[in-house]
């Protein structure tokens, strides 16, 4: 693991596990569980940006007052848990003051409209708070050369494959395995360390990832099935019960848009597990009376999730390699142990 | 790596590196140099089924007559090199008599117009050499459950991921990040080793694949650059020149049908370095006319191929992790000790 992030993130141990800032779902109980755990959690995007605040307080206080937060916040002068924001759709300046007063980590940033808004976002947070560090998700080898040419630089860069969960890249996205050692090889030359995202739920692919060149991995989906997160028991159980994600998810902007979200740059689309929504689309329904169903779902509870539910339920392809839930610390502990185990193996069988 | 795989290939080395069967490119001459280097080489299929036979028996004149084939042959009483067909274009009884003959090591067999037509080749294949072992290629989890239940197992299953270059599944492809452990689980109570396939070019992927679960890692990609490899100079100037695979290619039936294939099972598609012919298809221009500029193009030698150029330049997404042209053995050894340099590192470093 590249040593620059062992020393900005003290407690974390290795390999370097990364709870990914989903959106809403990412909350101040599951980012600070994952790193007590020894990983790195992410307080994801709130539905507005405002609710940043209460989030980084709540873990704040989570820190302070939980079980074996003595090691976490003894050993680090800032939150140790980060925090992610949407560009496209997120506050720089009530972001940029949440970020003074609470001082997370590391900040995540994600999906400008524009390139130069990385910039803009970076100087203000640093101007906010200086030890913070920057993170950056990318999915092409062009964002990555886009970095490199930046004024302010990254201090780790997120590759993002296309087996990934939620939003990614719509169209010009690609598989971890090809990806990622290309973008690798185009920032050799800097000494950013680089963390691998997009279809990783175990051990093999946390090991997979590091041979591939990666410094750690960020993982989505497989802590939406954390009993920390922020999520319906419905969705929860889908995650759980799909399988063979290469059919059961695909990407579309339809759930986006029953829910009522729109203003994604184009450059991005979402991967979700398909339902009726998607299925009765596909077979020509229109979007108003998608919407009225959609609509009525949302006061089904649990029952608006799975195979013949209607409600969004991103997630990646990974998701057939996700059987239980789980704590998060548990699933931390598990995946680096796995992972340590099949990297060990792969070197001595070879 | 599988001690199966070890027994029947005594010749191969650790890491298993192999020379996937790319149609008519992968001759004789670069499935002999990948055997003679420690892996083991695939004869693609041929133009016509007729032409397999004249590939095998340069083969083994070439297993017999080359330096350092004292190995190669006296440790192995069948034709250490494999070869390929495709089901639903090549004749059974053609290919099940080339194979009686010649006794290849392994047999490939890939894209069937139904199912049970792997039972089928399987069965004449082991009838006509019964120690010849049956590969076959997958790219789903639906069809690695259909293997289950086949009435003949085979011996050695390749996973395929949508990185792949030439021929994969068209539409329900996925990375292999997230496709491979999937599958392996659904084997995992078989002793059947896997091979993975598609997006690997280097040793970064093989170590990564082993960690997934692999016992061997099959190339094409990276064969396409190697100096005993039938194919046109100007093919393989691209080949190196092309990077960012992930845009720099698409999957289309275009080039198959400019060079009059026609027939493939509309599970599969092709993916391919785009050019002028790609390009001018997406801004309208109707096939005929693409069709004569194509073969035009066929007349102009090298310069046929490249950004300008207008014929089929079938790759995989890993395209910019090649940057020269090597002798097959080259490639098998420097892939090998990559590979084990990242599996050791990865290890060492969690």
């Amino acid at each position: 693991m590249a040593k620059t992030l062992l020393s900005r993130y003290p407690w974390i141990s290795s390999p370097f596990i990364v709870g990914a800032p989903m959106r809403v779902m990412s909350g101040p109980e599951l980012a600070t569980a994952v790193s007590r755990a020894g990983g790195l959690g992410f307080i994801g995007p709130g539905a507005k940006t405002q609710d940043t605040a209460a989030d980084l307080a709540e873990a704040s206080t989570l820190v302070q007052k939980a079980p074996g937060s003595s090691t976490l916040s003894s050993t680090h002068p800032l939150l140790p848990v980060g925090v992610g924001f949407q560009l496209w759709s997120d506050d720089l300046h009530i972001a940029s003051t949440a970020i003074e007063k609470f001082r997370p980590c590391a900040v995540w940033l994600y999906a400008p409209r524009q390139n130069d808004e990385f910039d803009t976002w970076s100087r203000r947070i640093r101007d906010a708070s200086p030890e913070t560090q920057i993170w950056i998700q990318i999915g092409t080898l062009e964002e990555a050369k886009n970095l490199l040419k930046a004024a302010e630089r990254p201090d780790v860069v997120v590759v993002q494959g296309a087996e990934s969960g939620g939003h990614g890249r719509a169209k010009d996205g690609m598989g971890l395995m090809a990806l990622f050692p290309e973008i690798a090889d185009a920032m050799s030359h800097t000494s950013i360390p680089l963390i691998a995202a997009g279809g990783i739920a175990d051990g093999r692919g946390v090991a997979a990832a590091l041979c591939l060149g990666a410094s750690g991995v960020a993982m989505g989906t497989r802590f939406l099935a954390a009993r920390e997160t922020r999520i319906s028991r419905g969705y929860q159980d889908e995650v759980v019960r799909a399988s063979n994600g290469a059919v059961s998810t695909t990407r579309t902007l339809l759930y986006n848009h029953l829910r009522g979200t729109r203003g994604w740059p184009e450059a991005y689309s979402p991967r979700t597990i398909i339902n009726k929504s998607f299925l009765e689309q596909q077979e020509g329904k229109s979007f108003e009376e998608l919407k009225k169903l959609h609509d009525e779902a949302t006061k089904a509870g649990d029952l608006g999730w799975g195979p013949q539910g209607r409600l969004a339920t991103y997630a990646g392809a990974g998701v057939g390699l996700i059987h239980e839930v789980k704590e998060a610390a548990d699933i931390v502990c598990d995946v680096q142990q796995d992972a340590r185990r099949r990297a060990l193996s792969a070197s001595t069988a070879i």
